[in-house]
């Protein structure tokens, strides 16, 4: 079984610049860590709700949904895994772009579905027709792609779905930093998995909390085949202040486009092609260095990026949007090896 | 897809008395509770530690075992979960004592995995040869069992591994309350897991931790198996600080022995049959009062207390050890019942 491989985590975060795994480089606010702080402190003795309900509820008021369509996971990870082990079958295919994030080919492997990788065109765009070709009961599409970057239009996925006959996951890990989200569809379409991730807009990739918005029967198969507890009490209180935190999230997404600005605007001035990016993260490559090379230089100076293997992607490398220190930092090791 | 029923969760803990999901009464420690708030304003941004390393260093230091002899889970539901989607093939057979704790039958259920359900003998003790009459590829025992509360001689379990080829699990869910572990047979056979948790003796049931102790290559399977990143930093940060406060840990044993002797005592002068229990809950009947019509009498004063339906288990309720308040209420009302 070939295992995921996320990208490093160094143990010791204070000599390394991070830009490897399109973490928020800011903290979560002042309101979230107080709200977890105060669970802490309350009825820790005792199981936690077993559906998360509290994050549930103001996802499903916030979005205009119903609870019933709103299922919290350990992560996004924990709601892939249960989608592989309840969604589809051995025998079954399932499709994925290509270059896209890894780990669905991995969970694909690990539970022994076949898959064809779709490539995504000559711009980096997913090509949605050719999801129809063969009759797939799986398609994830992650929105912005990942590694890429790139946003698809809603009406694309949208128009998709009209003749689609599978289940479509569309993962939205990203979606806030890009702000067109396909959420909407789920009141439209019986075969739409939206998940969401509070790891990156929200900051709390060390809390792990993820959302999947379906149909309300995907939902209660979601929750038929999780653990009985398989989200903790600080958790969904983080995750619940988070959603309720409107400023503070609105205070971190412009901090985080400015900061992607002011990125690509010194990468171009170096010399630097890249692929228009709506997500916190940047593909990237340079006419003058190879793109291992590039990471593994950098990595020497402690500053890590993301190196793919692999045909398209190991053109180039992933920068997370960092804070504006980190960026400095980055862009003069970078003046100084190009 | 049958589901495991937990014990009810009321939404409002003031108004009940919750006797039914062998919770511990009382709240974490004091430096647990300073170690999961320092957390929270620890670079929650950040990715976990994969494995909870420190988890693992800590209690292998603690039990002169090696770190690759250690797994965390997010609960050890989570590690049950991974055990029968990595550990056993569909065509296998399994056997769990009964009556034992009901997640296993509908785990191997919802994993299709055939099973018998092996009588414990008329003290309600497990009857180890039982489980050498076929093959089967994988045996949990609870130890100490639940709901019956008894506890399985070290001696009987390790002549049990000298006779038996398939993977024995060993739930120490409740083993504190014991102080009889068979954490020790790790190091002398290849096929036994034993598995941890921190929702009782330490009272952290609303964290989501478990371990699983076993040698290398079943511990390198089941990270293998698990999600990247299934242990989020804060329950890392609060189940570290658990296995380090050793005062707070036996302080709460102290009191919950005391508390169950005194439940014990005072239910034998109202007249129930006791189950010599060794975990932090007992099991009893009482001649002149039906076990479901007791439970359904204290419900309705707010008082939850388990019933189990199915042969032997419905004969009794199973009362956890809560607060001396508690145990007091709790007599007081049967007194007015029986």
């Amino acid at each position: 079984m070939r295992e995921y491989i996320p990208g490093e985590q160094p143990n010791n975060l204070t000599d390394v610049i991070k830009l490897n795994t399109n973490e928020n480089p800011f903290a979560p606010s002042e309101a979230v860590v107080a709200a977890m702080k105060k669970a802490c402190g309350q009825s820790l003795n005792r199981y936690p709700n077993p559906t998360a309900l509290s994050v549930r509820e103001i996802f499903a008021k916030n979005t205009g949904l119903h609870v019933d369509n709103v299922f919290v996971g350990n992560g996004s990870d924990e709601i892939f895994t249960l989608l592989f082990r309840g969604f589809i079958d051995s025998g079954d295919l399932a499709a994925f772009p290509y270059p896209s994030y890894s780990l669905y080919y991995t969970m694909a492997e690990a539970n022994g579905i076949d898959y064809d990788k779709i490539p995504l065109d000559e711009h980096l765009d997913v090509q949605f027709d050719d999801f129809l070709k063969k009759d797939y009961r799986l398609v994830i599409v992650a929105n912005p792609n990942n590694p890429t970057g790139k946003g698809c239009a809603v009406e694309s996925i949208s128009s998709f779905l009209e003749k689609f006959r599978g289940l479509l996951v569309v993962d939205e890990a990203y979606v806030d930093f890009y702000g067109e989200s396909v959420i909407d569809l789920v009141g439209q379409f019986e075969n739409i998995i939206v998940t969401r991730s509070f790891s990156k807009s929200y900051s709390l990739a060390g809390l792990r909390v993820g959302l999947a918005v379906a149909a309300g029967d995907i939902i209660e198969g979601l929750l038929k085949l999780k653990d009985s507890y398989n989200v903790d009490s600080i958790a969904e209180a983080g995750a619940r202040a988070a959603l309720l935190d409107e400023k503070g999230f609105r205070y971190t997404i412009q901090m985080l486009r400015s900061n992607k600005e002011y990125l690509e605007e010194h990468l171009e001035q170096i010399g630097f092609d890249i692929v228009p990016s709506k997500a916190n993260f940047l593909l990237v490559k340079h006419p003058a260095i190879d793109s291992r090379n590039l990471y593994e230089r950098l990595k020497e100076r402690n500053i890590l990026i993301r190196y793919f293997e692999g045909p398209v992607q190991s053109e180039y490398v992933r920068i997370t949007v960092g804070t504006m220190m980190e960026i400095k930092s980055l862009l003069n090791e970078m003046r100084a090896l190009i």
